[in-house]
């Protein structure tokens, strides 16, 4: 059981995201629990404004530390009323922070309670983030109009880890990916589809040469596509 | 203007994750469109079937290659019907594809037409993706339970980049991430919060020094979170 405490400015977006396919299954069955918190419902002032102008100038609007500060003392004071007295974990989604990797999905999935914060506009004012922020994580390189879909991400490759949530165990963490290796090609029916076939071996039903053949096609994949994850893995070894 | 086109078995999931914020606007201003096409419409078949096990065995189910292939014939269809004959991408979001990146945002960007396959269970019939896909991306190193969330990620990340998308174009790439640096600390009003005081030199008004101060942050948290980059640079120059 997982609970995960988004903080953002579109929680609806969030929720329609998350509440469909597996992890929404995950979610029915107790296994994960979502909540949305609006951040502008912490903003005790006329207008529930949560932005203003950076200091020393500059393009767009910067989210205050007020309202995100009051958000989370909320959600935290909820997690403590539960009896979890253990430090939780803040997770701040930006371009800024560590890259994600199934090694930190894989710590993450450890935790009970995960407080997630989505930034918007220009960025967060960087007070509140040394305040409260624990972990600043970036799901890649590259820059998406909020933190939304990035706490998304971090949301989906977690929840999917905790046990119960998938269907088949098996299928959580295929091992390919946690040695480093891309997956091989896979092959469905019918055997022959637009005149290609299924690969000979595959329907061989000699098991120990299908290991043998996908080992080595992921191996060739690697290579072709990724190498650095192969230096990564002679460089852990 | 661009055109997305999302093939999914979660089509609702995907449209209500872009609909709100941004790129939500840049849909009512018609500087983006984008539509999510149901697989399963395409499966024609006794149950709308999509998915069968995977030849040489293995845990979970793979997507066909029929249903797909119908379903971007239908799309690609449309797409020529509107004029469109240029050849058009077709993105696969696979953990076994190029790494995405801001530059490839950038290129995806100058395309009229885009269309993006989402793959689900244990994956997709090699042979499909062998005839129609022209990219594989993967959106970073982690595993998600389905192409969706990297899609929507990816639709976010290239469709801000269309002018007209975002109100100022200044932001819609901050220039420290052009050149692989990480962003520097922002603030906003007030000018003390939490005993903690806004840097001096952001409340001079001398321009000229604040954009030096903000370079040498940008520098120093590079150096800190992420000297890849910084390695990066130095190759590239």
């Amino acid at each position: 059981m997982i609970g995960f405490h988004i903080m953002t400015l579109f929680p609806d977006m969030v929720l329609n995201g998350l509440q469909t396919s597996i992890i929404g299954r995950g979610i029915e069955r107790g296994y994960v629990e979502v909540e949305a918190v609006n951040i502008r419902d912490y903003a005790f002032n006329k207008h529930h404004k949560v932005d203003d102008y950076p200091y020393g100038g500059g393009a767009g609007m910067l989210m205050q530390a007020e309202p995100i500060y009051q958000c989370y003392q909320a959600i935290l004071q909820r997690i403590r009323e539960k009896g979890q007295d253990k430090p939780v974990r803040c997770i701040y989604l930006t371009p800024q922070g560590t890259v994600f990797r199934q090694e930190m999905a894989r710590s993450l999935a450890k935790e009970e309670e995960l407080i997630l914060l989505c930034g918007h506009y220009e960025g967060v004012d960087e007070r509140v983030l040394e305040e409260i922020v624990t972990d600043h994580i970036s799901i890649g390189d590259y820059v998406l109009t909020g933190g939304e879909l990035a706490a998304m991400v971090v949301v989906d490759a977690v929840a999917r880890l905790v046990p119960g949530v998938l269907n088949n165990d098996a299928s959580g963490e295929t091992e390919s990916f946690q040695e480093n290796l891309l997956e091989y090609p896979q092959y469905s029916r019918p055997e022959v589809w637009h005149d290609k076939k299924v690969p000979e071996i595959l329907l061989s039903g000699h098991h120990e040469n299908v290991e043998k053949w996908r080992y080595e096609q992921s191996l060739i994949r690697t290579r072709e596509r990724r190498p650095d994850l192969l230096v990564k893995n002679e460089q852990n070894n």
